[in-house]
């Protein structure tokens, strides 16, 4: 009986966790994306899939370590870690100096245009790093990958994928100016009530907000293929055929978009668009009893009561009963934390995605904002007490942990199931929309429109002649007529 | 340990399904539709929920059985079954009659138009029965309902969801002309890739296609506005405030729509759709050896090897091993279970949205189509050998097999999972895009491009009056020089 009992209990768990050992290939990107993308690998090991990273030289934030499933694939990069942080530290500290606001929006593209270069001159030794080491582009052919999980934001994923004739899947938060979802993932973004990316508007437009939604959409799909462009012939060169940046990207199987509906307003996507927000997140483990993260000298004020750390796991902390508020940047990551324990939030948004994330937690009645740039200590001391003592703030919070925490399946679970998923099949080619196969102007229907419209133009063109006709025919007998 | 390791098997089997004991009321339809919602109630009770269907007294196909939690609550109505069952015989035999093709289609709608007359007014008798019995309204609001599922083809389950003041929840196939998804519940459909209802197109259009695809959307939905209009009146009435049906309709938490992507093309959507077709296929039982459905006399023709049967189950048989191709009419319940269970098919399509599921299922490469008002047995004879002996009907069928099996969760596991988070919840309204609150040009941005295009005009206009004044001004300037 007994034995029968552990039987039917190692069935039961093996039918729950199903796992077949296969080789995925990750293209990461440095920083929080890192952080995010390091989650799904480690459950990718504990499914039993042996892991490579491919990681360049110069990486900043990505320590290679050693395990039996996880191998470090290190290419040479003709720059230092000094280098990756000089263009991440030129990308905050531009865009904090010239926040976009609608009027600033012109100087700020300009700015940023300057330090894209730089990263677009990264990126592309990174990729050139692994496209042009024909050793290194031998072995990972021989290693049999199933998959590729690529990080965007660093192009050559794709290319890399398609190279060893594998299917690839995209990590993403978004893309600037969502180009990529759009133009090249084909999901429809309606301006009238989508705010664009950076544009820290909510799903309540007014009619001016409106108009502003619709110009940032264009100025930014302009900014990305401006400053974008110069890869198309990049990826044609690397592929050996006329192709873009963005027909390559849409060849990817699945997009895990790292957001969720708790955090995102709800807008139109596509089958093979995935929201895996909150990943990261897992209950709290206890901590000590009073603490402080701080690097510096410890100062002389201290209280007895308040002790110094050097790290402290953040989520534990955020899980902890007694958390009452978050401090935070407004990162995606730390704001998915907040939202699995169910947090208030004050948002001190520096750069990227973050005015954004702390835009829609305000409007979801779980955050307050303070300017990082014009901020005094009683500015955050009052947000604070804001978020700590109106009751709104932490029952919004808590209504979005419910609504996170209430999914059918875990986004973590649901990252690797479609990873899996791509590696059984070899590709999730039934979720493709057919708006690939399509041209700009035949996917707006342009065509047919003219069509249309020229089909209507010549019938009114010929009514109006056989009208013009008749009248000056029956004139004339009518004319006759009265001669006669 | 015995006692520990049941005591870990009972608590694992808590865990996994967790149950909560809610009172849920049905607004059904006839025919196929009862069939797939009945699926949906059963699992509701397995789950400890209590469940009262509105049974109108002349309802052809639903017959009340009785049960704890299955409470029909069957309320009068002015006709009988023979009513109800003439008006769906009209409807199928005139559909058969003038089946729509691009050649047909004025005098099918003209047609149908007709029908279409007495199914509204079956449908409003139907909505009386239940609006207007005041008794039954009051039983039904003392019986706190936390949830309404309604099976939108009869209108009318939202305005009794509105009036008891619970969130409401579609079950549906598609609407007419898909008008209802598009409009009411705001879900994009670009006529670039998606093949209009009953058009039997498939996303890989020509341009004739997709012209023809154009003037599909655009004709359907001037007959569904015309068809359907009188229903706004019905419902401001019933509502006691201006409405319409759309906006009403606009109101539903969740859509559980009765296909998946085994099924359909590949299109956008929205977070409150969720696709759960086949949430009615189960694994097959044992059948007897050889066996034939007919009900008739018995043929004296017919050979020892055959049995005749009033009614097999189709699932059974289907998933039978030697089920080598299936003869079917292409309804979407049917079509399901052949493809769970990977059979290749021979369509004889009859009427409404048949049709369009056969075309899925060829451009699938899972079936063939035969015309059932032109076929002879030669022609039926050849599409089963087709099916039969071309191994890429059943290679195919098995592939949509595979991607229906491999869904992170079941398809009726994901309907009950959201008609009870609307029940948790009291709605959904995180799913709710903010389309719902823009007018149909607001939606479309039309009055930002006008704003815009008159900004641009203004521009243009005063530029041009500027040039012109200075011209005319250093012109006369010029021209007084030269005097002087």
């Amino acid at each position: 009986m007994l034995n029968k009992i552990i039987l039917l209990l190692s069935l039961q768990i093996s039918l729950l966790g199903t796992t077949f050992g296969g080789n995925v290939l990750i293209w990461p990107m440095e920083g929080s994306h890192w952080l995010n993308v390091k989650i799904i690998i480690d459950e990718l090991i504990k499914k039993g899939h042996n892991v490579t990273v491919l990681v360049a030289s110069g990486a900043l934030f990505i320590t290679p370590t050693t395990s039996p499933s996880l191998i470090f694939e290190i290419y040479e990069v003709p720059f230092g870690k000094e280098r990756v942080e000089g263009v991440i530290k030129d990308f905050i500290l531009t865009w904090m100096e010239h926040r976009p606001s609608p009027l600033t929006i012109w100087r700020f593209y300009h700015e940023m245009a300057k330090v894209m270069k730089d990263f677009h001159m990264v990126s592309r030794e990174i990729c050139d790093g692994v496209l042009k080491n024909e050793k290194l582009m031998e072995k990972l052919k021989k290693s049999k990958f199933e998959v590729l999980v690529s990080d965007p934001v660093f192009p050559c994923g794709d290319i890399i994928a398609l190279k060893l004739g594998i299917p690839f899947i995209y990590s993403l938060r978004f893309s600037p100016a969502s180009t990529v979802e759009k133009h090249c993932g084909k999901v429809p973004y309606p301006p009238s009530y989508v705010p664009a990316i950076l544009s820290e508007l909510t799903d309540q437009m007014s009619f001016t907000d409106r108009v502003r939604n619709f110009i940032s959409y264009h100025l930014q799909d302009y900014m990305f293929n401006t400053l974008w462009q110069s890869w198309d012939s990049y990826y044609s060169n690397a592929l050996g055929r006329p192709t873009t940046l963005c027909e390559t990207m849409g060849k990817a199987e699945i997009w895990l978009i790292r957001t969720y509906w708790d955090f995102e307003f709800p807008r139109p996507y596509l089958p093979n668009f995935e929201f895996v927000g909150g990943l990261h997140c897992k209950p709290a483990k206890p901590l000590p009893k009073v603490l402080w993260r701080y690097k510096g000298k410890k100062p002389s004020t201290l209280g007895a009561n308040t002790r110094l750390y050097d790290w402290i796991p953040q989520n534990d902390l955020l899980g902890h009963p007694k958390a009452k508020a978050f401090i935070t940047h407004g990162g995606t990551n730390g704001i998915y934390e907040a939202i699995y324990h169910g947090v208030p939030m004050v948002g001190v948004p520096m750069f990227a995605d973050q005015p954004d994330n702390i835009a829609h937690m305000k409007a979801k009645g779980a955050a307050v904002e303070v300017n990082i740039n014009t901020m005094t200590s009683a500015d955050l001391l009052n947000a604070l007490r804001t978020v700590i003592n109106e009751p709104s703030y932490k029952e919004n919070a808590m209504r979005l942990k419910r609504i996170h925490h209430d999914q059918p399946v875990k986004p973590l679970d649901r990252a690797v199931f479609w990873i899996e998923f791509v590696m059984r099949h070899k590709g999730a080619k039934h979720l493709r929309p057919a708006a690939h196969d399509l041209t700009w102007y035949q996917y707006h229907s342009l065509d047919v429109i003219g069509f249309l419209l020229a089909c209507v133009a010549t019938a009114v063109f010929l009514a109006t002649k056989c009208c013009l006709f008749s009248c000056r025919k029956f004139g004339k007998t009518g004319k006759k007529k009265k001669r006669e």
